[in-house]
């Protein structure tokens, strides 16, 4: 493929993932698609089958990155510096973002659960990995003494995914970081999440 | 206006707010409501000015169930058993619907959130709402030895509107009744919620 080509392609993809963020799967037309990447239809076309197409890639990228930062947080540090590392980082990327886009994969929950087995199915296993590396990482460290050890960690896993994707929706909806921030803040409260020691590697 | 005149406009609004629920607003398109409902343009554009007129009447009524099912949750008992009816309703509401569906103000918290500042304003302010009243009534729970006092009663309910949210999203995901079940558990566990004697009326 010509460097013109995968350009191109780049270009659909990141700006189709802007959109989906943003407006949503079904309120994405094509002509929203070739607007955005200043692309023509046959080039679209040339690269992707159809827009669902386009989605399943950027979905498919999403999943790498976001797994690649699972592992970045938990990678050289205690379990507990992990969760912390990862809830840190979790609410400066949205920061950053000015909350606006959200978590793209409660995004497709929300619009596919209903009509589209197929996001649907892509991003169960998305949260299935998710809650299954939080709740083997909080295994560990109830064994340290690092988080609470009254209820079982998969438990704990579930329910901390849940209140950051619903963190996430209102820090959204608000445009604001207070709602996914104090969310964080009582959820390492009720954890009793403690990090001896171990630099948090703050760069903010 | 006629018997039925009103039951189209009803008949309009109920299968609104079916699709809306699945599908999204955006997803949802003039022929999808004409073809559900069984009408005709002209008597739909005889109710309802545009699509997003059809929208506001259904989040107008579902506020209002909303509000009616939070004042019921608390009547005539005490503030921990008015957070427990509330759980234990919400999950049986979400449960009887086969967890199809969702939660409307969170679907459209993230559907709107960046595209529409009417249908968003709308949704910041029924979270609002339900955060203000979860707080004064763990404020009261708190004060009778109910719940922990150790975190602001603001940040208990902000932690578990959130949590509720992102468990109906797992739920609906999965169509299964275990991640908002568990979730509600432990918030539960974690809000360490006494519930003194009084009957929950469970008639599951």
């Amino acid at each position: 493929m010509s460097t013109k080509g995968e350009q191109t392609r780049e270009k659909i993809l990141s700006e189709a993932r802007l959109l989906f963020k943003q407006k949503g799967f079904g309120a994405t037309s094509i002509n929203d698609l070739l607007n955005a990447s200043g692309t023509t239809k046959g080039n679209l076309y040339f690269h992707f089958s159809d827009k669902e197409a386009v989605a399943l890639e950027v979905l498919r990228r999403e999943q790498q990155s976001f797994y690649r930062f699972l592992e970045q947080a938990f990678s050289g540090r205690s379990a507990a510096a992990g969760l912390e590392y990862f809830f840190h980082y979790a609410l400066k990327k949205h920061h950053q973002s000015g909350f606006v886009g959200g978590c793209l994969f409660g995004n497709t929950a929300l619009e596919a659960s209903d009509t589209s087995p197929l996001f649907a199915g892509f991003v169960r296993e998305v949260f299935a990995e998710w809650i299954k590396i939080f709740a083997e990482k909080m295994t560990v460290a109830q064994a340290a003494g690092q988080i609470r050890t009254d209820i079982p960690a998969d438990h704990l896993a579930e329910m901390v995914v849940a209140t950051i994707e619903g963190g996430i929706m209102q820090s959204r909806l608000q445009k604001s970081a207070t709602p996914l921030q104090r969310s964080l803040e009582t959820l390492r409260q009720v954890l009793e999440l403690q990090v001896n020691g171990e630099q948090r590697q703050d760069d903010a």
